[in-house]
């Protein structure tokens, strides 16, 4: 335990984003060098980023069409790479749909497409049916949102209507074969959920999408409900068992997380992975762990201490102040309060992009004096919390943890020390 | 494993409950028979039943005064059993301060007085300092509520604003022995919380208590500003240490759990608590409960299956909807959702008291099959859960759990039994 505990969780921190890299963690799955053409297509906030690392690693000749966020580029002398806007998708997007899937056309099936999929991919490359809009396609996921439907369900409609998501580019690619590099940023790092999918195979199809659209009758634009009546439903599942593909998940969060529990556990902590896909609201998210927390330094159950506590998965913030604030640093806010200067606790929350809501912040540190210390400073932490402000109070602190955007992103990151009463 | 995991899940309830009613616990805590009289008083939603369980147990003579909430009386020979208002006090709550504290003064130093201390016993014996009123106690209180304060610093102020808590009950009782029996319904079990603490030495005092009010800005009416202007403050700490008090807690959350986790270990499932006092909004609490049984069953991590995992703890449920809810089956209702139909995968959630909400349900249980059944009966579990109807939802589904009022509490009881693949 050579490292003092803020030093630690940093490093455990770094470790983590340093699993989702692509220029770390790409070229061990990159191709030796394919018979035919190798054709690059991408789409995420990772994609560029992987697209370089495939530049700097590939041996033979390629080249390639990758689309990411505006303000996420990584300049590439062979691949062209394309921005267009993230979450809501704007015509930039529609462009990228459709200038990568007519790229992808006239393949042979020596060449192979080799496609770097990451989250985000689905707004940022977004090709609605025919005769369906953007507005259409906006319209149906509001009222996803408020019909009570489940995330996969939600999913199931966005993927299927679409001419990229749910398989469709993998069938515009046949007959040429397929290398697949994802980098998760979803629970069960479901390839078909990572970007929507657009190059494996789907397990729903345009019935089932019916069938939730059906069972919380959401109202359809008339173009959406011409476009589902005019198909023969059932011909119209999305089968590419015939192409070739390989898929390869290059950096999830489980990974993250596992890349830094070996750190802890060099540095002699036993250390527990709570769960890669954790969910909820930050603050409520933090109570539940620091009473976890407190249960191992208080009764050494369902651990004994010294010991590290990891999770990871995106938690929600719902908005009341008008602080500065992002869900990282509301989860250690709330935890920080929760666990109320109890010695020998420590936390750090970070998001893996490096970027926790809209600030240049990757996350925030806390100790047992955090409390204390913002009182001096004449902050009332349970009013920063109510005021969503946690960049607000960490930044005060000089607790801030920045790190710049890392061009990936495998969600949150949230480590707890607990040293207990011998820290 | 010879139960099935409802008929487990069951017992492991029944077992917690059990732990905590006063006609099994108590006992062991009675003193044999004491030199002078033995006097009996008692406040809090279980004193009642603990004077039962004195009188039954006891073989010498006593005679006794204990306040109970309306409702939750049981009849006693020896003991007088008043009742009054939980959670707001009513002037029968005030009554029972000023008869309480009028009972045990003019006893000598070879008297015991035995003292049945549990929650909401603060409400149910109110007496104000002198000049103050109920209202202005309560009006105090509501500012504390949105003033930022922690729970200890409200709690702080509450028992310092009184003539019977934080100790100035038992100062009133000097030089008569004190025997404290407590069951806890706090986190980490303070005896100076339980009841605002009538009965034991407490750690802060009026200055402190002066101290918080000044950090909110907390508005005082006028009758609490010349309560503590007129008080010389640092007399005024309540100073018992030559009183001869002992204190059993003889049920807690705790303990409650414990007696779960034994009888799941002697039926093979290595169990685990993972908090006695887990808080936070009951439908987020469920879901960072389900991301670590998701762990579990996907990943062997940070436990393998099968495996049981308890805890404990109040959470809270911010009404949204009109449905007929509580706390216990809004944290299951969400946690089914969740875990979305995983095989393997067992809950119940009760509370010990019996009456989850205001239904005469304690809780719910929850199996991989409870939201295709509700939606077979034409249920949409996530409305159901957006409108706060928890009971409604269980209730449709045949799978409430019923034990009428126990008359004791030790807050919420989980467990979550993971079997994984092997079920």
């Amino acid at each position: 335990m050579s490292k003092n505990p803020k030093e630690l969780l940093r490093s455990l921190f770094e470790a983590a984003v340093a699993s989702a890299q692509p220029a770390l963690c790409l070229p061990p799955f990159l191709p030796k060098k394919v018979e035919g053409k190798l054709i690059v297509i991408g789409a995420g906030k990772a994609s560029a980023a992987m697209a370089k690392a495939v530049e700097d690693n590939y041996e033979g000749e390629l080249k390639g069409l990758v689309v990411t966020r505006y303000g996420y580029n990584v300049p590439c002398e062979k691949i062209e790479i394309i921005e267009a806007a993230h979450p809501v998708p704007d015509t930039a997007s529609v462009t990228a749909g459709r200038r990568i899937l007519e790229y992808v056309k006239d393949l042979g099936k020596d060449d192979t497409v080799l496609c770097l999929i990451s989250g985000g991919g689905s707004a940022l490359m977004s090709l609605p049916p025919e005769n369906m809009s953007l507005e259409d396609l906006q319209a149906i996921n509001k009222e996803l949102l408020s019909c009570g439907a489940t995330i996969n369900e939600m999913n199931c409609v966005r993927r299927n209507l679409s001419q990229i998501s749910g398989g469709r580019l993998a069938k515009a690619i046949h007959p040429a074969k397929i290398i697949n590099l994802l980098i998760s940023d979803v629970p069960e790092d479901e390839p078909c959920n990572i970007a929507s999918g657009p190059t494996v195979q789907d397990k729903t199809n345009l019935s089932d999408a019916l069938a939730i659209i059906e069972r919380y009758k959401i109202s359809l634009p008339d173009s959406a409900k011409k476009y589902l009546d005019s198909k023969a439903l059932r011909e119209e599942a999305v089968d590419i068992s015939g192409v070739d593909i390989s898929t390869h998940l290059i950096a999830t969060p489980q990974l993250a997380l596992e890349a830094a529990a070996s750190i802890c556990r060099k540095e002699g902590y036993p250390t527990y992975i709570l769960g890669d896909s954790i969910e909820g609201e930050a603050a409520d998210v933090a109570t539940v762990i620091a009473g976890i927390s407190k249960q191992i330094a208080n009764k050494s159950q369902p651990f004994s201490y010294p010991c590290v506590l990891l999770s990871g998965g995106e938690t929600t913030v719902t908005l009341k102040g008008d602080g500065r604030g992002g869900r990282n640093v509301e989860f250690l806010l709330s935890f920080a309060l929760a666990m109320n200067g109890q010695e020998g606790v420590y936390a750090l929350a970070g998001d893996t992009d490096g970027v926790d809501g809209i600030e240049e912040i990757a996350g925030a540190i806390c100790d047992p004096s955090t409390i204390s210390r913002a009182w001096q400073k004449g902050i009332n932490p349970r009013k920063s919390l109510e005021n969503n402000d946690g960049h607000g109070f960490f930044e005060a602190l000089g607790d801030s943890v920045i790190t710049g955007p890392t061009r990936t992103n495998v969600n949150d990151f949230r480590a707890i020390l607990i040293n207990g009463d011998a820290s």
